[in-house]
Order: structure tokens, then C-alpha cells, then sequence
């Protein structure tokens, strides 16, 4: 089940795995990632987790020796980890617990304590501490007041072509977020550099107001990546290329060849192109060959 | 110029609209929009207008009798609303101040009062309350410290092929934003019926996650339009046409004729779509015949 759990509410305390479980708030007693990863439990057991509160990098499950808790062997994108990059698609909350073994200031004295629920912002592949590659899933809060308007339970299962009600009155609530500010110049001189036509499709968006692109950074610029917002760093691409280059499903070689999708990309003589952006997109993003 | 203007800082006073211009905040002393679209200055002179403080419905211009400040013809997406519009496909922040003329909790008491960058969160077409169309803008208020960020002067004119220099450290600003919360599961099912393939463009966009649409309202969700989160107001889209629909480049006819692009409008028997939110999104963002 998705979103808030019926009796259960952000702040609650629960002694052992077994009660987390029995309460509905995250399937299982040994898993970080519930069942249909609709939950995880953070309890330090990754080295490779950070955890700020609001905002929390968790790692992907697999690999790991049952020991010392070190990766022996590289995460795959199946499972668990599917499971959770599934969620981060389809934009679904997920709840978060939080046991007293984790190293963080934000660790419950004792026992487990339900922490609310967090959307994934974003996810991506890395070499972990260990030297092996490792998922990342980057974990947002929600605010209280989002997480309550949230509450409707949803099962999708049951209902396949039954519709689910939905709201006449979407809620509105008051969100408190960390973004990263972009300067709109450097995207809007590298759309016009290429006249708003799509780099990786040729298309061109053409609506009341002027054709439409989007700016769309190579190495992203959120935590932990930290790309720059420089004109070296950004595509003009269309919305269509624009998700499939962030989910990864495309990428561009050093040679401007496009990987996952045929062709080249195009390139301005006016434009100069971080090559070592565009391998770090590979790197991290890219899932093909 | 866009963004902050040199030497003036939010909340700054001016006797009047010669001192506003001769601050550079807003070109020229008659208009409410200024000269290339990146000012405003409320003054009370349209009866459309809503003054919310954060949160601006700002009446584009033309189509006014002089003297008694009512629309006697309906206005057009030329001359500043076009520019207006412009900066909104752009994402640029405006520059807004608020004459002591203004109807407004948020007036200054005399002259004029610089209130800080704003951007343009969508604009439409309606009837306004004198019975001729008028554009509306819906301008929304940048927090304090994202202001600072983009200080920063563009001379996009000057540069032209000079590329922008940039930031290689994006700031990081809180920002405090009210938004609609829209119930996953509703555009979930939506997108199920049709196994993610855009009812307009007939695309699938495959992820190494699955494949990838959008849930796009028909009649927009946020306020004044209030329409709501439910499957019969909810198309599976593709990015590219998401943009096309909500930017009015696209409509959708009674009949699920396309408007604006050739073809019909895929629709699954278990998928109910309602007519009348169709219509309201023809009426106020579709732009064609």
C-alpha cells in the first residue's frame, strides 16, 4: 500500500522490526526496501547512505556481504531497487522509518521511529566507498501538510479498470524546498544557438508564443553531482529527449554519436561540449552499453 | 534589462513614475507592462486584475477605454502581452512594483513601492468581467534570496553568440511555494488504461524503468481554473504534447478531432473524458480556429 498508513502517525515509535511490520508501516523484518518498495527503513547498514534529515541519499540493495556490511559485488537495477526507481517514475510517496543502529543525528534513541513520507527526487548509478557500483536514490520530505492530503490509500492492484475517485478540490499545501536556481541566460542562449530544434530528435515545438525547448544539463546540478550551470553543461533538447537523456535510456558518446537511440547529436561550431559532463552522464545515468 | 536592477533593492519607494523609469525598475511612464516585457507596475487600472501579495492575476493591456478604465474590445497576443508571454515560455523573473492607486492590502501609501521579481507562472485567455476577452497572467513571487541569485544583468541582445557566462556553482535558495498536490494514483490509471502511450502523438518513450508519459490535466488545476484531479480530466501524453496542450498550440474537439495538429484523439472505452473540460481548455489556451 501506498502513502499513509490507517492508525500509524509521522513520529511513532516501535520497539522491534516486528512491530514496524505487524503495523503495516514497512513489509518484512530484514529488508532496508519493503516488499513493493512502497517503504524503506534506514538503519545503517549501508555505508554509502547520508543521511540530512530532509533529505536523505539511500542506497540500492544487493552486493553486499552479510558480515561486514561492505559491497562485495555491484547493485543491479532489480528488485528492491527497481522497485524504488518505479516509485521515483510514477512520482508516489514512500514511507520512511528510521532505526536506532544509524549513524545520524536523526537516529531514535531506540527501537524504530516512523519518519513520514518522502517522494525520490532522483536516482542514479555510482561507484560506491567499496569500489563497486552501487544505486543511489535521492529521498525528498514531504511536508506534513502534503503527507496528510496524501492519506488516501491507493490500491491500484484491485482497481486496474476500475478508476480511482480522485479529488474534486485538490489540496494545497505549503512546501517548504531546496532547489537549485538556474540562470535562465545560459539555457535560453543554448536554445537559441540551435533555434529551439531538438540536438538529439530535429524537432521543433511550435506554440502561440514562439517555438519551445528546454535547457537540459549534462551533469546535473542537484546534490551530489553538483554539475555547473554553464552553457558547456546544457543541451537544447525536447521534452521527449529531455526525460529520456535523465532517466538515462539515451546518452552521447565522445564522438557525439547518440547511444540508446540512432544518430549523432547536433553540434553548433558556437557550441563547445564538456566531453567529461557527457561521460559522467554515461557513468552515472546511462544504463545501455 | 531583466532581473534586479543595480543600486535598488525590494521594498524601495518612488514618488513617482518618472523616478521608477529614471531608477531603470520600469521603462516609461504610462504603461503597466514595460517596454521589452520585464516589468510591471500595478496601478489599479484594470478591473481583472487580483492583487494576493505572493500571487498576481495581472490583466494583459489593449482594448481599454481611457477614461473609464473598461474593456470595450477584446485584447490581442501582441505588443506586451506577447512579450509577457515570451518571458513565461522563457521562465524569466519580472520585476513588479505596486502604485499607492493600486486596490490592494499590498498598495504602498503613496507613490510607488518595488516589490521584487516575480515569474510567470501560466496565462490564459477568459472573458473578462466587462464581457471581452482579456489575457491574464498569473504571476508568482520569487523568494527573497532566489532574487539575489538571479542579479545578475543579461544583455541577451549584446551577446548573441558570446555564450553567457554562467555559474559553476548554482546557488541553493529556500523558497516557500504553494502547490497543488495532485493524487498520483488518478494520473497513474490513466496512463495504465493506455499503457503510456500518448493519446495525441501515439509515442511510447521506453525508460530503463518502463515506459514514460504524463498525466496532463485538460482543465488546469491550478487556481482560478480549479478543475479537478480526476481520471475524466486527465490525458496520457507524452512530454512534447503535454507542452502543447497547456501552451494552447493544441486543443481537442467535441468530437476528438485534434485542433492544431492533424489527426484524432485516441480514447479507450473504460477512459470517460469530459466534454465540458475540453471546452474550457479550447476557450482559454487554444489559440487556432
Amino acid at each position: 500500500m501506498i502513502g499513509e498508513v490507517q492508525g500509524v502517525s509521522e513520529g511513532d515509535s516501535f520497539s522491534n522490526r516486528q512491530e514496524l511490520h505487524d503495523a503495516g508501516v514497512h513489509a518484512g523484518t530484514q529488508g532496508g526496501i519493503g516488499g513493493g518498495g512502497e517503504s524503506i527503513v534506514l538503519s545503517g547498514g549501508y555505508v554509502d547512505d547520508l543521511d540530512e534529515g530532509d533529505v536523505i541519499l539511500y542506497t540500492g540493495q544487493g552486493g553486499r556481504d552479510q558480515n561486514s556490511s561492505h559491497q562485495i559485488a555491484a547493485q543491479e537495477l532489480t528488485r528492491g531497487n527497481l522497485k524504488l526507481a518505479q516509485h521515483y517514475n510514477e512520482g508516489n510517496p514512500i514511507r520512511v522509518s528510521r532505526g536506532s543502529q544509524l549513524d545520524s543525528p536523526y537516529a531514535p534513541k531506540g527501537g524504530y521511529r516512523y519518519d513520514g513520507l518522502y517522494r525520490i527526487d532522483d536516482f542514479w548509478h555510482e561507484e560506491g566507498k567499496d569500489g563497486f557500483l552501487v544505486y543511489r536514490f535521492r529521498f525528498v520530505k514531504l511536508g506534513r501538510s502534503t503527507s496528510e492530503i496524501l492519506d488516501t490509500p491507493t490500491k491500484s492492484d484491485e482497481l486496474k479498470f476500475k478508476s480511482p475517485e480522485g479529488t474534486t478540490h485538490p489540496g494545497r499545501a505549503q512546501i517548504y524546498t531546496s532547489r537549485v536556481i538556474r540562470n535562465s541566460a545560459v539555457a535560453n542562449h543554448v536554445k537559441e544557438v540551435y533555434r529551439y530544434k531538438c540536438q538529439v530528435s530535429g524537432v521543433i515545438l511550435n506554440t502561440p508564443t514562439g517555438p519551445y525547448a528546454e535547457g537540459c544539463h549534462i551533469k546535473a546540478v542537484g546534490s551530489p553531482h553538483n554539475g555547473p550551470d554553464t552553457v558547456n553543461n546544457v543541451l537544447c533538447l525536447s521534452p521527449n529527449m529531455h526525460v529520456l537523456f535523465d532517466k538515462g535510456a539515451i546518452a552521447i558518446a565522445d564522438d557525439f554519436k547518440l547511444l540508446g537511440i540512432e544518430g549523432e547529436l547536433t553540434v553548433d561550431p558556437h557550441h563547445e561540449i564538456s566531453i567529461e559532463y557527457l561521460r559522467y552522464h554515461r557513468e552515472h545515468f546511462y544504463t545501455g552499453e
